[in-house]
Order: structure tokens, then sequence, then C-alpha cells
């Protein structure tokens, strides 16, 4: 471990590869799995979060998303992450598909569920330092809003592309 | 700057949020922009690279792509990559879409290529830590590929859902 901090930790790996070369200085960022949740409302609305994305800087339009604790059973990360950001709730849950998002300098999966119908039930519980607005596009909507650049993060994107046959 | 080495450069934020609170834990990844190419060919084949992914300690199927040196042009990069990885080369390059793989976390983004029609012109360039196999796959095979996990990497499936109209 060469950076040990409770939000970010970097391994530094010596990897023998198959030519007999050694490379000392493969890094990889350990960061915990993340549930994507794909909900779809009765009338055919997905649910959207609009929140600050530090890193580039910018308020993104995303599915709802968070990363499990350990131990934690995907779809119970899924239902307690829609539940947080947004308030709602679904009868229906399957699990679509296990991707990477960066499998080159991470090591952590994106667990991806869609969730139907989904409805309005709470209110959002939000940390301190969450800001989060719930947004709903009609299905209809989203390849423009992707042409657009409106909707521009990838695991976003490909949760739409896997979830909602005929969508692309 | 909380660690700085040539292949890994993090950053450590004080972010004051709208609400008033200060969080002085924001972490933030600096990485080269990466262009992403979808290249194919005349007879409707998808040119993919197979490599090991050292993050996820798994061999993956995915698009040629490759970062950024400094001040380059995204098209000088998406067809420098296509060749080095692949030896192919295209006649026509149009830039579908520009997104991000992880915005909270990183500032990078993908810029994302169509090359056509692709085709081998030469021998692939590798460094030496570079072991890329050249997989061509029908388009039609694609959505099988997904479905079964082989192709499982988000700014892959990205990439084809933008890419090819009626994949998904």
């Amino acid at each position: 471990m060469v950076f040990d901090h409770r939000w970010y930790q970097l391994r530094q790996d010596i990897v023998s590869l198959p030519n007999g070369q050694t490379v000392d200085d493969y890094f990889v960022s350990l960061r915990p799995d993340i549930a994507t949740v794909l909900p779809i409302t009765a009338d055919g609305q997905v649910v959207f979060v609009r929140q600050y994305r530090h890193g580039v800087n910018e308020i993104l339009l995303e599915l709802p998303a968070g990363t499990f604790n350990p131990q934690e059973e995907p779809l119970a990360v899924a239902k307690r992450e829609l539940a947080e950001e947004t308030g709602y709730v679904a009868e229906e849950w399957k699990q679509i598909a296990t991707f990477y998002n960066s499998p080159v300098k991470q090591n952590n999966r994106i667990h991806l569920f869609k969730a139907r119908p989904a409805r309005l039930a709470a209110q959002q519980q939000l940390d301190i330092t969450e800001d989060i607005e719930v947004v709903l596009k009609p299905v209809a909507d989203i390849p423009a809003l992707i042409a657009s650049g409106e909707i521009c993060v990838a695991g976003t994107i490909t949760a739409l592309a896997l979830g909602i046959p005929g969508l692309f």
C-alpha cells in the first residue's frame, strides 16, 4: 500500500509478465464494488439523479448508484441506494449484468439492477455531503439526452443499453 | 498532491459545499484523457483487442484505446492507438461522443471515434509490457458476447451502443 486513507487506497504491485519482464510500478486503486439501479416507473419514466461530481467539476445526470459496505449483498446495496438517493422503491428487482468500469487501475465491479415499477415512497435520506436532485425522464427522451451530452457517464449509458432493449 | 508518481497522480482537495460544509478529503486521480476506437471492417466485423488487465486480474476483450500525450489531438491519439495495438488503419474517422468513465474520483474523459472501413495494414507496434491479441467479431455476434459476460467493460459497451445504431 502506497497510500491508505479511509476514502482512497492505492496499492503498488510488482508484476511478472509472461514475456519474462518484471514491472514494479503497476498501481491499483482499491475500491468497493458498486450497485447501479435502473428504476423505471409504471408510466415509462426512468428515475435519474443529478449531482455534483468533484472529479470532473460538473453537475451530472446519472442513474442512482452506491458503494458496498463489507460483506454486503448486491441486491441489498441496490435497494438501499435507490431509497436513500431518491426515496423510490420497486416491487420487481432483476440483476441485469455485472461489468467493470476501469479494469486497468481499479479492482471493483458494477452490479446492475433493473427495478420496476419504481414509485416514490419516502423522502431522500442524504448524507451531509450529498445534494441530489431526483429527475424523471421518459424512456423515449433518453437517446436525445445522450446525443446532447446531458447523459455522459459510461456506467449510466451501459446500464441503459443493457437494461432497455431497443433503446439504441 | 498526496501521491505523485509517473504512472499515478493523486490529489487531495478541500471542497466547500453549497450547504456550508467543508470537506477536506475529496480525492481525485489525475489521468490523461483516453481515445477509444470502434473499428469496423468492410465486411461488418468489429476489431477488438484482448489483453491482461491488472486491476481486475483478468484477460478482457475491449475496443482499442489509449491515453493522450500532453497537447495531443484526440483524432491523432485514436489513429495512433489503433495502429499500434492492432496494425489496422481506416479511411473514414468520425468522432461519435465524449464521455466520462469515473467522474467522482477521476478527472479524465473518453473520446470515442468510429473508424471505417478498418483494414489490416501493418504489424502491431507494442510496448515491452504489452501483449495484445487482435480479435475480430461480427457485429451480429456482439449482443451474445455481452450477454455471456465476455464483453464486460463499460467504456467498450458504451462505445458499441453509441456507435452501432440498432445493436441494443
